[in-house]
């Protein structure tokens, strides 16, 4: 789910009758955060499409955007880092590692962690347990690469339950980015967001960290003038708390 | 988690130390049916190590074990499907398509699909939403095989609480095949399994599928009434999940 930068606003045609992209949300994931680096260079990232492939050897699967910084780490060093978050993971925690890019901030100069053997970062806050892995095979998906890694190191760092996907959206009310395999932006606004009636000026509130945009306020530190509606917000304008982008956003009731 | 006939039991060396396999209990699923075919021949088997990998377009990923009979024919038909199992599923219907054979056993026409566009069969039974995917490409990730598809059909058939792994191992006491990715047999004999005083009747287990059979009580889905020793079932009394006949049941220790 890592957010790395991509603005555009994706023009997405969904397939009628044939394809109905809704009944993806069915499928179950877990919340981790994939890292890998670059020699010291350090980087992680949200990810949900993990998978273990073979139970001898352990083998996992991790299907990464081409667009993310943990990408091209992932591609340097051939190896990458596993951390599985548990259900009390906070919301900035996915903001920072979800909403964010490497290439902007430090992530992990931000949390905790600690190098594996690989040199890769493993989260350690909110983390039940992590994983060292290093690719055998990787296969181009499209966006997507999946990196097919075989476990060289693994450890449950405490008990836990599992932060699934399910409860990420239903509980946490969280949203995927746009570089996320399940991004769901185009077909909620398509298909599960009925149009509001405005009333007066709209507040939005970002969905990953709860940050509330107020058109009376504007946002001061991101040049935004007092009395700006949030649809007059410009397309690259990002949650000033966690850096989601507008479509993160949702009109508060 | 299909099974497809081995019973020769894996002698697995857990590395110590580096690599807890136990950990990896930590990441989560949901239980799918991946099916295909060879022409008129039709197949499926339980899988959980499914995900989807990109959005635009919607590709999903699944691993399937190399000696399963799916494999051979979504290697044979360049296609699959999946259905998404509902949290209500029976057990019977995880032990037919977890724990049997499609080269023993016709699994279709025991339960209610129907065919897609693909001609896969799409089992509808307890079944939340039905995919049907083209391999796009395939990667060789030792035992198994994932298959990168790009889904050509989505169907939602009813509202219903996706099946998780989790709820599966612990609310169903369910357990994974030998050939499945997340098999966990090795690991729950050497290392969880701490040995029990036996105290009045001694319960039986399935070595096929993990069914326990317990004397308390009986199974009723077989007219056996609770208190009948394990000793004292008929000899065509076979596992209420998997169908594997009494000589395939050891004490539970």
């Amino acid at each position: 789910m890592s957010y790395e930068g991509d603005l555009i606003t994706r023009r997405v045609i969904i397939a009628t009758g044939q394809v109905d992209l809704t009944a993806l949300f069915d499928w179950s994931y877990g919340l981790y955060i994939v890292s890998s680096h670059d020699g010291e260079r350090l980087n992680g990232q949200i990810a949900n499409a993990c998978m273990q492939v073979t139970a001898e050897p352990p083998r996992v699967a991790v299907a990464i955007s081409k667009n993310n910084l943990t990408h091209e780490y992932i591609v340097k060093s051939g190896q990458f880092g596993v951390s599985v978050l548990d259900e009390s993971t906070p919301m900035k925690l996915i903001g920072l590692f979800g909403f964010k890019s490497g290439r902007d901030v430090d992530k992990l100069a931000m949390c905790k962690y600690k190098k594996g053997i690989t040199g890769c970062p493993l989260v350690t806050d909110s983390v039940i347990s992590v994983f060292e892995a290093k690719v055998i095979d990787q296969c181009d998906a499209g966006t997507h690469t999946i990196f097919v890694g075989q476990v060289v190191r693994a450890e449950r760092l405490r008990k836990g339950k599992p932060l699934t996907y399910a409860h990420y959206h239903e509980v946490k009310k969280g949203k995927a980015s746009k570089n996320a395999p399940t991004y769901r932006g185009h077909i909620e606004k398509k298909e599960l967001k009925p149009e509001k009636r405005r009333e007066g000026m709209q507040k939005y509130i970002c969905e990953v960290c709860g940050y509330v945009y107020d058109p009376a306020q504007g946002d001061p530190d991101g040049d935004i003038a007092p009395g700006t509606e949030f649809d007059a917000l410009p397309d690259e304008w990002v949650c000033p708390v966690c850096g989601a982008g507008k479509d993160q956003f949702s009109p508060e009731s």
